[in-house]
């Protein structure tokens, strides 16, 4: 069975280094939730050539999920779904379901009995590739685009946050919930001071070989010469309530292991052991 | 002669979503004003064989550089040089360079006659893929390296800010900006009100068909029944002062169709036309 899910962000912003890619980071943190590993995410232009590369690539992987986001919109640079198209060798058509979504929405917009024209550029919104579903977008104009194929479902989300995460929360979560199995992810965070993380390093493989599924890393957040330490421990698993036991021994563990060798652990300002 | 830069960041932080990765952006930022193109961005897991095939495709794509973050440290699980090493199919070796490296920096923390041991994980930072550099760390302690590949420079970075920073404008940016032949970004951004971003399409079509040297991208920033637009400007050249008239040009072309169809540009508080 095909596992994790790749994310690919469409978007020359996020390749000027314009926009901090916080869709990316949202999405990891609710698939890693939901006991789904998100295995790669890749951020590409706004080019046709470049996202169905990457799109293939993803698929050949052959992860659970593949989802994009950005290049959904009513603009020439919007070519997500050309890029998809080109990668799954399919046509772009202009499908009836999407369009009636796109309709409404300005027909909602307008509040008149005048109707807003079916432009070429708000037409584009629903042009999607042949045989992929149209998901519906909660709070913006362009709708999302689902497809299964083989085993990964290949999910395209707007750009926009508040759109991504509209149609992500409404249609798409349900997904990655049905396919973790209801898994369960738990994490915790302890600090250290008076140790650096080269004799640090040793203890944690310590406590990672005695707890085999609890996943451990320090990241540095003083400098080596003044140590301050985040140790962030993490965990998946079917039962929510082993979880927290599993990560309250492994912290436990380490704790004293680190205050035998003259360190301080503490959680939040409390001591650990 | 390879173009751009693709850049590689490690770390299941980030694949978890409990870092947002600002690494990307900076790198990107830095780049993007040096002339230089970020052709991709990919985030992959502390894991050799991934590392490994990341950096690999991103050889066979022929970029100028390929800069990774992340992974350079003492822990188990810093393992991007052993990535690097597998695609490079080169062995790991203890520099002897880098070793000094890594000893002058613990023999200026203790700051006493007495001098730490060089341990294991301590000697692990010292130890890289084989004919590779080792590039100074003037903040922390595990160096860069460096190599150059038949036309790509990779270059490890680490992953805590600070120190990739350092290394990356003591060391790196005379590469890039070498590299880019004296070449100059610049980026102005607009915005305007009254407009939906599909009427705003065809327009951008229009200035960026008759400024085919200015790249312009909108980003909806209100809804699309209440619009409010940013609207990005950017260009590279070789000469900065006809950069900023190129921009300009197209500013005014483009704020005064949008004052056409009824709609309000303006830059910062102040009306364009």
């Amino acid at each position: 069975m095909a596992e994790g899910i790749e994310i690919i962000c469409v978007g020359n912003e996020l390749l000027m280094g314009k926009t901090l890619n916080t869709n990316a980071q949202w999405l990891s943190k609710r698939a890693t939730v939901f006991g789904i590993a998100v295995k790669r995410v890749t951020v590409v232009a706004d080019e046709v050539a470049e996202i169905a590369s990457v799109v293939r690539e993803a698929l050949q992987r052959k992860p659970r999920f593949v989802m994009t986001t950005g290049g959904l919109g009513p603009t020439f640079d919007d070519k997500t779904l050309e890029g998809i198209a080109k990668a799954l060798n399919r046509k772009l058509v202009v499908n009836e379901k999407a369009l009636r979504m796109v309709k409404e929405k300005y027909d909602a917009y307008v509040r008149t009995e005048e109707r807003l024209e079916m432009t070429p550029p708000r037409i584009k919104m629903a042009t999607i590739p042949e045989n992929t579903v149209p998901v519906a977008n909660p709070v913006g104009t362009a709708p999302g685009v689902k497809v299964d194929l083989d085993g990964t479902i290949l999910i395209a989300l707007p750009g926009v946050p508040s759109e991504m995460e509209a149609i992500f929360e409404e249609t798409i979560a349900s997904l990655l919930k049905e396919a973790s199995g209801g898994n369960v992810f738990s994490e915790k965070s302890i600090y250290a001071d008076d140790i650096m993380e080269s004799a640090l390093a040793p203890l944690i493989d310590k406590v990672m070989h005695d707890n085999p599924a609890v996943y451990i890393k320090s990241h540095p957040r003083g400098q080596e010469n003044k140590p301050h330490m985040e140790i962030h421990f993490s965990s998946t698993a079917s039962v929510a309530e082993k979880l927290e036991e599993r990560l309250q021994e492994a912290i436990i563990q380490l704790s004293s292991l680190i205050e035998r060798t003259g360190g301080k652990a503490f959680r939040d300002d409390q001591a650990i052991c």
